[in-house]
This record gives C-alpha cells, structure tokens and sequence, in this order.
C-alpha cells in the first residue's frame, strides 16, 4: 500500500471505523485515568521513520495496545476531571466528513462551502445562546488563541492601531490588562504572549464567598492605573472560573471598563454551553454588551476538539489587526464574502464547522439542552448530598455543573488537611473507576468535581458519591 | 437519532466512508475550482438551527449536493494553485483514527499518548528532512501560528524576557525584524501580531535574477538600525517564497544575523518537504544553524491539513515564554515528560500525530520521496517546454516544483500585457480542467504553476501544457 487508492481507503476505513464504534462501546470498562509512565510508550515505538508501508492491522494493533492505554479517557461516565471534554458521536462523524471531503480554507475563494457554512453554524448558535445579532463568531482551535486574538484586538484598539506605526514599542502610555485570580492560565498568558507585560497585568480580587470579580476592585485599580499614567486596556471577564466556576458579574464590569474605555472580553470557554439554557442566561447578564467572547462547543456541550468560538462585534476593527490584504487590494468581491483569515491568526483553517453542523443536524438542540439540564441536576444532587453528610463541606455556589468539596474530619487542619485532601482524590484516581482534579482554593487543597461527561447518569453520580465516602 | 450510540455510529460511520470514498474517485471528473457564488451556500441553508433530529441521509446529500460544489479540490490531478495542499488517504485515515480515539492533549497527564507519538513522529521527520537532533519539533496549525510563536520566541530572547516585566511597552531600544519581500503574508502578520510595529519590519531587497534575499543588503539595514539605536532581534528566511519559491540563502543570512545577536526563523512552509530528498539538501544549506523552522507537512507531502512543524533549538527558552506554570511548581516529574502546552498558543490540543503516523506507516519514506522526486521531474519538464516555446517565458529559477510563466507575444507590454496573462488564466481557470494562480512579479502579472498534487502525473501536465497553449 503506497499511495493509497479510494477503494483501498474503503476497506482500510470500514476496519477503523469499526475499531473505533468498538473502542467507544468499552470505555466504561477502561480505567478513566491512564496508568502511563514518562517515556513508556517513545520506548514502545521505532526510533526511525518506516521507508517500507506496514500493513493496517499492525497500525490498528499499536492504536489498541500503545495509544489507547496511554490515554485518560474523558469519554468515560466517571471523568470528572478539568472540563467536560466531550466528543459526541455526531460530532466525530462531522469531524470524518471534514477529513474525507480535505478541503483547503484560505480565502473564501478556496471553499466557498466552508466559510459559509461557518457563518451559518456560528450565527445558529449564537442564537440558540440569546446573543445579540451583532456578535460575528469564527471557530477558533482553542480559547487560548480565542483571548489571545481578543488581546491583540484590545491592544490595537487602545493603541489607535499601533501595529501599523511603531507597534507596542511606541506606545505613550502603557496599555494595562485586568482579569481576575481565578482566571484561566490562558488568560495572563495571552496577555503576556500579546506583549502587554506583566508589570502590566492586574489580578483584581474576588469576592470571598462567591470568588466572582468585584467590581469596585476593578473601579479602584483602574483608577490607580490611570493616576500612575497608565491606560486601561482590556477587562477579562471569567464566566465561570476555573477553579470553582464562578461567574464575574459581567454587566457591572462593562459598566466600570465603559468609563476608561477598555475592552471587555467575556471568557466563557466551559460555562458558554449554559448560555443554551434561557433559565441559566442571568448569570450571563451584561455579556450582550462585551466586546468579545470565546465559548467552547468542544467541551460541555460536547462538538470534538477543537472547537471553539470567538465572537467579536467589532469585525471592521478585528479585520483591520488581522488582515494581510493591503486596503489598495480590496475588491468589490470582499465586501460580499467573509474571509476567515482576518478574523484570527492561521490563514488556512479545516473544516470545522462541520463538525458542529453534523452535531446540530444529528442530535438536534432540544436534545443537547435535555443533556446539559441533565447534568445541572446531577450537580444539584450531588452537593445537596454533600452538604447533608457530617464532615463533608460544598466550597463555593454551584451555580452549574461544578462541585468543590472537601471532607474535613474533626480537628484535621492545615497540611494534615491538605494530606487527607490528596490522599482520599488520589486513591479515588488510581481506582481507574473516576477521575477528579484537586485544586488549590483560599491556599488549601480541595476538589474539584466537573460533572458534564456526555455519557455520566445520576447512576453514575451516585456511585461516584459511594466512592468518595468509601475513599476518605 | 439524540445522543447517538457506538452502534448508531457504527452503521453511520460505514454510510459516510462509502460516501468518503466515492467522493475521491470522483474528483478528477469536478472542476478544479468551485463555481460558487458570495451567499449561494448561505441562502441554501437554514436560518436556524434544528430543534429535532435529522436523518444521516439528509446531511449526506446536502455534503453531495451543497458543500462539495463550493470546494475548489485540491485534490484534483489539474490543481496547480497556490501551494499543493495534498491530504493522503492514508493521512485521512490517521485524522478518523484521532477523532475516534477523541483524546484531550492539555497536559501529558491527559494523553500521555498523545504526547509521546508526536514526539516520535516529530523525531522522525526531523531524521529524514537530515536536520540536527537538537532540532525539537512540536505540531502547529498552520505555518502562520508556527511563525507567531518563532516572532514571540525572538522578541523575548532580545528583550531579556520582558513579558516578565513591563513587555514590548518597557524595551530600551525598538526591536527590528527582517524578511524579504517576497516572504509569505504571514510573517509580515506574526511580526505585527507579536507588536513589533510596522515601523519596526524591513523588508530586505532580493535578487534581480534569483529573487532570493541578498544578505548584503540585511547586513546594510541592520547596521543602519544599530546606528539609529534599534536593536535587530529577528530575520524570518523563506525558502522558498510565495511568489517564485525562491530559497533565501540561510547560510550567509545566519552568518549576517549573528553578529547582531538576532534570532533566525526559517520558514519552509511548503518547500520543506524538499528535504526530504538528500539531493535537494543543498539548497537549504545553513538551515541546520537557525533557531527555528517551520515546515508544512500538510501541504505538498499531502498530511492532510492542519499539520504544520515548529523546530526549535533552544526549548527551555521557549518553554520560559509560554509556560503557565510558575516556577515554583515545577516537580520532579516534570522533567521526564514534555509538556506541549508550553511549546506554543493553544493549551487543548488534538491528537494530530496519528495522522503523520498513519501517513508514515501506510505509505512508508520510500514512496512520499518517490512522489516528490516525480513532482521535481514534472516541473523540469514543464519549464523546459516552455522555455523552448516561442513567446513564452520561465520568469524565475525552477528549483522545485513552482514554475512561473508568462506568454508574451510580440510586442504586447505593459497593461495590455497583463490584460493578456489575466485573461489567458482565468480561461484555463473556467475551463474547470485545471486551477493556477496568477500572481505579480517585478509589478506585472504572471503565472504560476505549482506542481505537486499527489495525483498529478505526467500525462496530467503534458495535458496542462496543451491547455496552455490553447488558452493564449
């Protein structure tokens, strides 16, 4: 098998295909976590390139012994680990439709089809999400590059479109950036990769109870940047957290940045899903007013990585930072098509949005929001529980599908806590039965439990809180 | 159809490969370009999202009847535009095994496998492209984020890691980047996006002849930068460009870049894969010196997009301006495994090494040099024709498998000569038979004929060539 032919692709792909409709099926049975040591599976694989083809059957052996093992499966009922990163189904269909029909997205010249269905997928969903009809979304790989495309956007915007003098280099005022703690680590590093600095990064407090944002704390440090001749730039605003999924009060943030001026980008990358749910959207209240928002189909709500939105209002602006077409060159063409290629970094793009098309189509929104209110509930339940047992405490509001707990056996404190703490989320990881991922809240460890895997029931919910009763 | 099951998948899986696979058959009986009108694919579609499932059938024959047309295929044998943008089907078999696998790269914890393949196959390429080992390769997107993140590396190794300070808002001295003229769009993009400034971007004069850049006349502008108080931190290499895929010379360009401290990135987008073959090596000479590459297997070695590589040397340097994670926490553990996050923008990352594996596996070196080395003898043989034709022209070396061409009949010249060149293209472009694209050079339109789709063979270009002829 050199270069492969289309009927040789056939039979090759109705074996993959199976192998993996096989390999879906017993994801229960797997250990959620992988047992990998460092450097098990290079030591398992050939240090030089093949020169001669190998047959299918050996490549599809290696996937099941070498790769499938190595691999914490978060298609699993018990991953509760970081974010829900699901991959329905519909969605990996899509994403094989995508490879399959190998189109080139540079222009919208190049697949007209695929900057367009684009358009229409992302204006779908920001409809299904409440958002108002001038928010242009374009999928992005990642939220990490959604922020930073927004950083950039923010930076040009505040600098009067320094790029094209002397850039950030000849700023006369340095440009700040504000987000919260509990931001998401691509969060300061978009900001730093942006080359704000982070002399010129400000974490703003949170509120203790509710670790959200505080407003006024954000009022007080622009003013402090402003007395210091400073600019205020960009206010990222976390909707939820990381570490407990709290939700910054976006609408008063837009209040505090309108008064300097400064861009509000809204990151909702796992909690963006809830936004489907009219009854959960006051907790998005004021993000209709942000500049920009980066939410992740790829992960609640379960369209395979990697899928995320970045919505803009400003595209005239976003364009004028992103694009590589001098204005001398513009046609009357481009005023009736999109092209994607200025709206972010990479000029060629796959065809993702078929993968959310596919998603949509197959599934239909009613039954994506019945999954979503399903795991709501789960969470509901689960701290409900949590909260009635004796030595057992829910850290922080569940406003969604996050649960921080911690038990705490009379008279344990500090280290010892913090010991007990990784020992009992250690033990329920080794299990291979659930994954949690233990986090640092207020300098004392604690755990962080992500209900949203696709296939996790209330069965699943309750089992996993006989287990964490079993494993203290 | 709601949340679709393994077993649904599975009889949905084997519907589309068929389709996939008849879909490629088909594609040399296509036009190459697509026919589409602005809007025709939007206004096809519905305005809103389903609220209920649809059949597969239904999605399928909108793939058929809807998406396909608005595809210009660039795997068709008569694709001869922009860059080859081949995606195998071995490598498409790859892309399915990733989505079927549906693995999460955050973290090596995620996916150790993950991880480690792409250590392996990235250690593979760089054996055969004949690079030294301490070339450390990592997957992008694109060549445009590869390149973004080599701006970002430079600026912070000539700014002493300012993003730990004040950023570009704080240097002493404006950095300077350098490139050619004739480089891709994207790296006067990264250089703007990293906030270098357009003031702060030169574009270094080439050769008449060659249309390589002349290292004489980088030495000139960085010495006349050094004597203004600026500070050279980077040249970007093509090789080859764009236009002519002219090959900068590397060797003296990092001899030049040296003497100033200023980082080398080397972008071989599409003209990397050339070194694979050791008699083409030459022409990258001194690449083995630079600090970065970026080499696109997804464009003429045919991974199937997006599949592109970033080699850098100097990894903890990297590491230090992308990390997230504070010094403090780095363990024990972190220095058996890599960590992919801190190699680039993106934390989340799909398992794109299958589809290199699967590509190196089924097809195996021999046959993809085999390919390339047919490419290189189509595009000689093309050149020689044309050169031996009366009123045409070769306008630039034909070192690879770009050939550029003008047909100048007797004294037409100036606009009435472009006239000519756009209206005998767009004839061949119409025709359906096959795609090229125009482009300027030296101020007047000409035409460049990339060679190297995976199933243009001989006959194909020989029929190009009648085509040519008939058009003018």
């Amino acid at each position: 098998m050199t270069r492969m032919t289309p009927e040789e692709f056939r039979t090759a792909a109705h074996t993959l295909v199976d192998w993996v409709a096989d390999h879906r099926a017993r994801i229960p049975e797997l250990p959620v976590e992988a047992r990998t040591r460092p450097g098990e599976i290079r030591a398992a694989l050939p240090e030089h390139a093949p020169e001669q083809p190998e047959p299918l059957a050996d490549v599809i052996a290696d996937l099941e012994q070498i790769v499938v093992p190595g691999i914490t499966q978060t298609q699993h009922p018990g991953f509760y680990g970081w974010f829900p990163s699901n991959a329905s189904l519909a969605s990996v269909l899509g994403d094989i439709a995508s490879s399959g029909v190998a189109a080139l997205g540079i222009t919208w010249q190049s697949a007209p089809a695929l900057t367009e269905v684009e358009q229409v997928v992302t204006a779908w969903l920001r409809e299904l999400c409440g958002l108002p009809a001038d928010f242009h979304g374009a999928i992005q790989d990642t939220a990490s590059t959604g922020t930073l495309v927004a950083m950039i956007a923010a930076r040009e915007r505040a600098s009067g479109l320094s790029e094209d003098r002397g850039g950030l280099q000849a700023v006369d005022a340095p440009l700040v950036a504000y987000t919260s703690g509990h931001a998401h680590s691509s969060v300061p590093k978009a900001v730093l990769l942006a080359g704000f600095g982070r002399e010129n990064l400000r974490f703003v407090d949170v509120d203790p109870v509710t670790y959200a944002m505080r407003p006024e704390a954000l009022a007080e440090a622009m003013a402090a940047d402003v007395d210091a001749g400073r600019r205020p730039a960009v206010v990222i605003a976390a909707v939820g957290t990381t570490g407990t999924c709290a939700m910054d009060p976006v609408r008063a943030i837009v209040d505090v940045a309108r008064e300097y001026g400064a861009w509000v980008h809204v990151d909702a990358a796992m909690a963006g899903s809830a936004m489907l749910l009219p009854e959960m959207r006051h907790l998005f209240d004021g993000t209709e007013l942000a500049d920009s928002l980066v939410w992740n189909p790829h992960k609640w709500m379960g369209t395979i990585l990697d899928c995320s939105l970045l919505y803009v209002r400003d595209v005239d602006h976003l364009v004028a930072c992103m694009s590589t077409t001098p204005s001398y060159l513009k046609s009357a063409a481009d005023e009736q098509v999109v092209q994607y290629k200025d709206w972010g970094i990479p000029l060629g793009r796959r065809f993702r949005a078929l993968k959310l098309w596919f998603h949509l189509r197959l599934e239909g929104a009613e039954a994506i929001r019945a999954r979503l209110r399903r795991d709501l509930e789960n969470a509901r339940w689960l701290a409900a529980q949590i909260e009635a047992a004796p030595g057992w405490r829910v850290l922080a509001p569940v406003d969604l599908q996050t649960v921080c707990v911690r038990h705490e056996p009379e008279g344990l404190t500090g280290e010892a806590l913090d010991n007990h703490t990784l020992s009992w989320a250690n033990a329920l990881n080794v299990s291979g039965a659930a994954f949690v991922s233990p986090s640092i809240l207020d300098d004392r460890w604690m755990v962080r439990i992500s209900i949203g895997a696709e296939p996790t029931e209330r069965a699943d919910v309750e089992a996993l809180w006989d287990r964490l009763r079993a494993a203290v």
